[in-house]
């Protein structure tokens, strides 16, 4: 037998073998990543950019690589997946999110309440007197004898804004526009009249995926929505790798928190762009991220938040110019960071509480974010208990065999004939099918569970009879797509793997909801709402994910979607000053439940497993459907 | 008559006619302009460092030059004497402090008032809690809550600082000294117990001089006295044309200001060095100086306050930290910049007030701070007026044929006797003489009007019988040293143009004085004291001073030399919180009085110019003593 290599793509982590010498870009393909290259392969379009961290394995630069890529580029592992090859071991591939072909899915909007449009930044139009030998006030003091006459008392200016002060005042000809943070910092002196451009822009860093908002700070109104996959990836898919790999050098840190920096100046950049708005006209960001992106953001040294017990460095809100962070916008606009509750529990939940307003009702919510980082909140006015939970990113469709993110070709939707085992599917954009995203895996678990091809452990049972029951490398996996059908020349499958990927994260979940459930002494039945937040939340189908487990047996009208709603709560603390504060309060009220320490954890997290779980009494609706099957 | 060069030497303005070819060091010998020199011009010893802008009429650099100076001195215009020289028209020689020979005498102290030690900065020692997983507060609000026991409240931490906070209380154990600036900033977080290391600079930024004090703030003392030339000279010896200078392009501000910065820095660093103090342990440092030097220190566009109507960018105190001025002293020490009166009345003017305490007393005061700018004010704890004067460098010797600075081989006192016109002198060291500075130009023009050898209007008086009058290019002067005596090989003299620089300067001062006495209605007899601020006031002869009418007819023993109360103002407010409100206080409250707009200005000017003045009313006393003379 020839030898052969290993090619891993990330962030999916799917695997091929190959001969050596095998090109990426071709290996790609049967491995189903879509990666984009416009010339199909003939070291023409120079789309096809990958990146790849060890190139010990594989062949060294060509020149069509160096007439498309950058020194900077080369130095940062960027190669064309058309022009190299592996030659021998493994190749762990990276793709980043411009090289990926067919159109992502993002849910980046998310559930949103009104509040009063109140803004940190205010612009003041301004004409000033002209200094003459009978009035010789100062430059400085002459604006701040202005704007208190406008109300604005106790104002400091950055020391470099004065530093050109002088030239921007006799520039203008006196008649002035200022931008005034806070009620207490001058950021801008700008010539004219300008009142009427203010924009804020909202971030929420994922640690899949950051997410921005371009709000006109004058309405209040969002007027555009940006997103990318967090580059971070390429420096490990979850947290605890991202602050392992902080830890490998001095300049690791430093790495992150650049590209992480380089991500939103981006975001901010093509924002700008489509409504034609400067980056100097924006003047205050919010950011919300879990707690490790936070740090991450920051430059803080995040290495303790991965060692008991998990302190984070700091929780409070801070405000820190976009100049020191290195952020494009107006160099004196100010950077937001919303609280934090605890370790695992970031300002991104902060943001969710903010968004579907359960620290206001009276009703009983459970508030799950479903990211690659669960975080579950139980309670309503009168207190609310948090917990987080390594849900991993099996619901991006990570880890999973064919597995892939929310883009063009994915699975979304899936039945099965409960008489046939006969399948039928939709994809993403209607195309054909090139793996199987997050809604489309709860869907399947969900049908073959009804269906009985699953059981409540999980696995394949190898008792049904059907075609679609075939084995690879002597497992049996459940085709959900023939290959016929496919766009990978190869069946799209669930294996019993990937039903365990599936139980494992769910089971994470539920087991938060529960103990926080135990804190509360509430029952299933006692929950009025349940939110579910997050990207991949938006398109689960609510009685699929219930029938597996991955939230209580509460009637479906009970639950809602609620989209991103870290980055709507970043946008409502944009607006409002009401908002900002009521964040800062919510941070010190939420009770954080440590899960490793709370009573009942490891038990509540094997049952969890079990699908829906291991205490049928828990899942009355569900387990009459079964029983009725099974009888 | 074979071509000559002129060679000039700055800042003293000294010109020689020399042959081309003649080097820069033997030119600086006969001009009487001390240049170290330790191989006495045999280019192996490389002190003789002088600074050439325009090189355009002088020799290349000789390989003795690239062996010395670094291509980056080169770039600066820095040359060896010894290997320069002029080739033909005129060339300019600028001698930076460090070349200069003879030791300066430098007066750094000033009168300083006992104050309430008070600063700032405050240390405290704090043993944290470690966090466990029943404690798991953030490292923040941990230190934060430690701080609310000592009692601070509203702290806020530096990005910068917060970065490694993590890192820096794991280190320590926990067991920490934190640092608080004005009560709101923690700037510093340290290992161990270090309450008792805590340390304070104040600078004066001079326009030819910069003083630092090193302050012990436990103890309030001063411990350490620093001084240098202001490099800035190479820019410009007065302000106006340094603020051309910054015209010239955009990078000459940033220039000004690194010159100055880096000057601060080596007086920061000399004066730790001299203690064994670490400068990360100067926790705060308060400047003073003009309003140009202030604008040049921050980088503030100083064009506007060289044309009418004067404005300065900004009056009030500011506080900026030491790392965003490249201040190498902890880099979050809080720099603090006293409040400026106005265009040409700065905060070392308001820092004279501070050291005198005229703001509250109830006696009558003038207060002169005679420097290359000079400052007076009038008033008492009712009210006080203040105004600039140009009066130029005379004072510091400079544009006085036979002028040089306070140094080794200065003549300082002279004595003519009436009968026989015979000299008397004294300088400084007790060397030969090279020259003649500010007290001793006073003390032999008071004694040359004294003996009639110049009269009201100035001048020297030709009838005078005398071999030490003598005639140089048909110019009558007056000889103070003999060439045998001096280590010039030349006549030290005095002529009638050094006179009428000398009367320029004082009726600048006096017209000042007069002008703000008239505006408070307040006649000589009434002034119940009189401070002499400035390091030139500290050497010379009151009599004399007032013989030629630099300050009013008062009884002597109502005048007191002060020294640099510019200095020992900062030191007050870098260790008392109470005189920093004080300096801002007074900053709003002092008039300033526009002298060119000013009634009477040009009429008083004019009578100033007489020695001591026009009006002989105004100076009985020394009237009585020319007249008893005249008669």
């Amino acid at each position: 037998m020839p030898k052969k290599v290993t090619i891993r793509f990330e962030p999916e982590g799917r695997k091929v073998l190959a001969k050596p010498g095998t090109t990426v870009l071709e290996a790609s393909k049967r491995a189903g990543v879509g990666i984009r290259s416009e010339c199909g392969g003939k070291h023409s379009c120079g789309k096809c950019r990958v990146i790849i961290e060890d190139q010990s394995n594989m062949t060294g630069v060509s020149d069509h690589e160096t007439e498309f890529l950058t020194p900077e580029e080369l130095g940062h592992g960027y190669r064309l997946a058309c022009s190299s090859a592996a030659v021998e071991g493994e190749l762990t591939v990276f793709i980043p999110s411009e090289t990926r072909k067919g159109k992502p899915r993002i849910q980046v909007e998310g559930m949103e309440r009104p509040v009063k449009l109140d803004p940190a930044v205010k612009r003041v139009h301004l004409l000033l007197a002209r200094p003459t030998l009978h009035d010789t006030t100062n430059d400085y003091g002459r604006l701040l004898d202005a704007m208190r006459h406008t109300g604005f008392r106790q104002l400091e200016m950055d020391h470099e804004l004065l530093k050109s002060l002088p030239d921007s005042l006799r520039n203008a000809k006196w008649d002035i526009t200022v931008t005034i943070w806070n009620n207490k910092r001058i950021i801008s002196v700008e010539e004219g009249n300008s009142e009427d451009i203010n924009y804020g822009f909202s971030v929420d860093i994922g640690t899949s995926k950051i997410a921005g908002y371009l709000v006109d700070l004058v309405s209040g109104n969002v007027v555009s929505i940006q997103s990318l996959e967090n580059p971070q990836m390429v420096y490990g898919e979850d947290i605890i790798s991202r602050i392992n790999y902080a830890l490998t050098d001095g300049a690791a840190l430093k790495k992150l928190q650049a590209t992480v920096v380089e991500a939103i100046n981006s975001l901010i950049h093509n924002a700008c762009k489509q409504v034609g708005a400067n980056p100097d006209t924006v003047f205050e960001i919010t950011v919300v991220g879990n707690t490790a992106m936070h740090h991450f953001f920051l430059g803080i040294e995040p290495k303790y938040l991965a060692v008991a017990p998990y302190v984070p460095a700091v929780t409070k809100p801070l405000d820190i110019t976009a100049n020191s962070l290195n952020i494009m916008a107006n160099p004196l606009a100010n950077v937001h960071l919303l609280p934090v509750v605890a370790g695992f529990v970031g300002s991104d939940a902060i943001a969710d509480v903010i968004a579907t307003g359960i620290y206001e009702t009276n009703k009983m919510c459970l508030l799950i974010d479903i990211g690659t980082n669960g975080e579950v909140f139980v309670g309503n006015r009168e207190d609310i208990v948090s917990c987080s939970c390594a849900a991993g990113p099996a619901f991006e469709g990570m880890h999973i065999e064919h597995g892939m993110k929310a883009r063009t070709g994915a699975i979304e939707r899936v039945r099965v004939d409960p008489e046939t085992y006969e399948v039928s599917y939709e994809t993403i954009g209607g195309s054909k099918p090139l793996g199987i995203c997050g809604s489309g895996i709860v869907d399947a678990i969900a049908e073959m569970l009804r269906c009985g091809i699953t059981g409540q452990r999980g696995g394949i049972n190898r008792d049904i009879e059907t075609k679609r029951l075939v084995r690879v490398n002597n497992e049996p996996r459940f085709v959900i797509a023939w290959k016929r059908e496919t766009g990978i020349g190869r069946d799209v499958t669930v294996s019993g793997k990937d039903i365990q990927e599936i139980q494992l994260a769910k089971a994470a979940i539920h087991t938060g909801a529960a103990i926080l459930m135990n804190e509360k002494g509430v029952k299933d039945d006692q929950i009025d709402q349940v939110y579910i937040a997050g990207a991949f939340g938006s398109y689960i189908n609510p009685e699929n994910a219930r029938f597996i487990g991955l939230i209580p047996d509460v009637p479906t009208q009970r639950i809602d979607f609620v989209g991103n709603t870290a980055i709507s709560g970043a946008k409502m603390v944009l607006i409002s000053n009401q908002m900002r504060k009521r964040a800062e309060t919510l941070s010190k009220q939420i009770r954080y439940v440590e899960l490793m320490t709370a009573p009942g954890f490891h038990r509540e997290f094997r049952d969890s497993m079990f699908l829906p779980h291991r205490d049928a009494t828990r899942y009355p609706t569900v387990m009459s459907h079964l029983r009725r099957r099974g009888s």
